[in-house]
């Protein structure tokens, strides 16, 4: 029997307010209560605050202009055309959209996803999620044991790593360029029998962090190899619809369906603020994927899912995202020519994106990218570390910068007091 | 290398589809796919589509009246308030409501639960979540490991058995009677070294299933006895606000804060559809919980946070809930009313709740629930048979029993099938 202690070991925050509650309230101890054993899980050790979340308070101080987040730029938001939707929805179905609903999702908003995908997709084999970083959740759930090896890009999205992390698998990067993965390496990077990697994650359009979209050639290839090597592919596609002058190439799930999850979201050619995305799984993973759904969060928001439907039946899409499109390009021309201007004879390296939110930077050799944020924070601007994003053996001198939540003009600031604190350190 | 085997295993629901999509898609295989090796995470053999949603089908039957789902009555949701909510927050806030907010939830709403809860917290304790299912889901992630020993009524939520099991506990049950769970036969369940139990977990005013209510007394006991085990509790709350005559007592965790995990719900006093629950934890758990929260949706829609909010600022809540009070009561008398008058002669026992949406039949030695539902369903009325609440040895004359999705006159004429179903099997 654990012998009691005469009182709560102390904690900073909170110590008082229990003290207090524990002295008011009508269940009551004799003495104060013992110090309870809080076992926490082991995956919990692989679970930290997101790098972003904490960078992003520090942008919160005023006057700091942020490349670092990846908020879509707020003018983008149709909020008249939800305000319409929500009176509407109210209106007419009230309690059903307040009501307890499927898990699946509904039906209308499924149908109006595997309608506009670019292959033949069944509204059945579509599962609505609180957002694509639930989606990422459900794959860990239903591919992932205790050290599965799961393949990832290099760099790739750091949600995708703290989503995964959880489920306590052996992350290993496959090589890349600058049109995708490696095919060579990733045949390396497979594993064989149960060590046989579990799936590659693999975000081919505008990819967060380093906006590089995989070629048509290089797609092609990796179905074909992820085929032959029977690998299954989870294909995130967040951007997509944010390209600039031509569509990316069709998917990767378009040429194997059967061998792909697909993960999609209202977040950037809508709003992030509903929570609203969706897996698209063939029958040898749906029905897990569903249970996974139910046990998470039973299904999202019902009232979500039917003012998405209402706002975008009668082709609203079509409309709003051109619009997307043209901001999110003049600002990435903007951060590209600030970029060509005063980056002039610093060794900096950079790409140029054909779409989405991010560009890849990377610091003359010797110059840390964590080394630099203070400096540059110190200037009023920031970013965020490349080395976040890495499963392993991170390049230090890169670093990934956001030209969608500042204006131009902020832009082109920022990119200056970048560019000063890169001279400062140099 | 595994061989390529020449056409796709055949799937009965996707199959046509998929080829098509095969031929048309852009990235093409020079022949159809070969099968793919999904390896599935071993705690996939744990998930089960839900027996209720099962059941629930049934019951969209035109005709049959469903005493089986727990869905509030749709006559409770403010759909007026959550109208003018919706104008007022998209006119006011339009762009925030609609951005990437914070993980712990928005400040107002976590102000607003931190003070209507009747002992002392603190916002910074308040963590909001996708409904209360996704806090059983952090609670699992955070607090289970593969085998830990994890306790639960006897018989217990069904939801969160579904929460805790990908995390792959040893759920063991509690003993219990109509006061709550019995202290003796909790000391027994503890386990000891590295099988202490992680946490029990429990549901004190009228039990989903049961309708039970832990007395002062038992709770009283209860805190007392985990704070000297130093056992965690996971005190589960989206009913105590549902009392017809007099409140409950008080929770669990306002006697032993540090020492308890406290989750809520807005499902049943607002609307379940806009997914809103919430966890209260201390310091020793809730940045783990945050974590987890984190990696599994970022946050909970931004949106209908501030809708909530906004709806229950200046004391919306105390003049709602007890319309919803005064409802259910009516139909628990109801359904008590038809008990009484239609099981006569019948060995059928029920409780009479204080509370909530649920009570708690036991049919007669020898008579299986699972035997009946088919018979009932034929009668025209739905329930669901008990065991599916029970982690083992499940009571198999045991059903439970919803009466506040009906009216008052589906319950009458319910309660008459059920006895005519009864006693057809006796």
């Amino acid at each position: 029997m654990p012998t009691s202690s005469p009182s709560p070991s102390p904690t900073t925050t909170f110590n008082t307010p229990y003290l207090r509650a524990a002295r008011r309230a009508t269940v009551k101890l004799n003495d104060l209560p013992p110090a309870i054993d809080w076992t926490l899980a082991r995956r919990t050790t692989r679970m930290n605050p997101s790098v972003i979340r904490e960078i992003l308070k520090i942008t919160e101080r005023p006057g700091i202009i942020s490349l670092a987040g990846g908020l879509p730029s707020a003018r983008t938001f149709p909020v008249s055309a939800f305000a319409a939707a929500s009176a509407a929805v109210l209106a007419r179905d009230g309690a059903a959209a307040l009501q307890y609903a499927a898990s699946e999702g509904f039906a209308p908003l499924r149908e109006a996803v595997a309608a506009f995908l670019p292959w033949k997709v069944a509204p059945e084999q579509v599962l609505i999620t609180t957002g694509s970083q639930q989606a990422l959740d459900l794959v860990a759930k239903v591919l992932i044991d205790t050290d599965s090896r799961v393949l990832v890009e290099t760099p790739t999205y750091l949600g995708a790593l703290q989503a995964f992390a959880p489920m306590e698998p052996r992350v290993v990067s496959v090589a890349g360029d600058d049109q995708g993965v490696l095919i060579d390496d990733l045949r390396a990077r497979m594993g064989t029998g149960a060590d046989k990697a579990r799936f590659l994650y693999v975000l081919p359009n505008f990819q967060n962090p380093t906006g590089r979209t995989m070629s048509a050639a290089r797609r092609a290839a990796l179905v074909a190899a992820a085929a032959e090597l029977r690998l299954v592919l989870v294909e995130d596609n967040p951007y997509g619809d944010l390209w600039y002058d031509t569509p990316p190439p069709a998917p990767l799930t378009a040429g194997n369906p059967e061998g792909c999850i697909y993960i999609g979201s209202f977040s950037k050619v809508l709003a992030p603020g509903l929570r609203l995305g969706y897996i698209v799984a063939p029958a040898a993973a749906y029905p897990k994927l569903l249970q996974a759904k139910q046990a998470s969060d039973l299904h999202s928001p019902g009232y979500n899912q039917r003012l998405v439907a209402e706002v975008i039946r009668d082709g609203f899409l079509e409309r709003h995202v051109p619009t997307i499109r043209a901001l999110y390009k003049q600002q990435c021309a903007a951060m590209l020519a600030a970029l060509d201007e005063q980056m002039k004879g610093l060794s900096v390296q950079w790409n140029r994106p054909d779409g989405g939110m991010f560009l890849w930077l990377r610091l003359p050799e010797g110059m840390s990218a964590q080394a630099l944020l203070p400096k540059a924070v110190a200037r009023n601007v920031a970013f965020v570390p490349g080395a976040a994003f890495y499963a392993d053996n991170a390049d230090p001198r890169t670093l990934r910068l956001s030209f969608v939540t500042s204006t131009v003009e902020q832009i082109a600031t920022g990119i200056a007091a970048l560019a000063g604190a890169i001279r400062e350190l140099a």
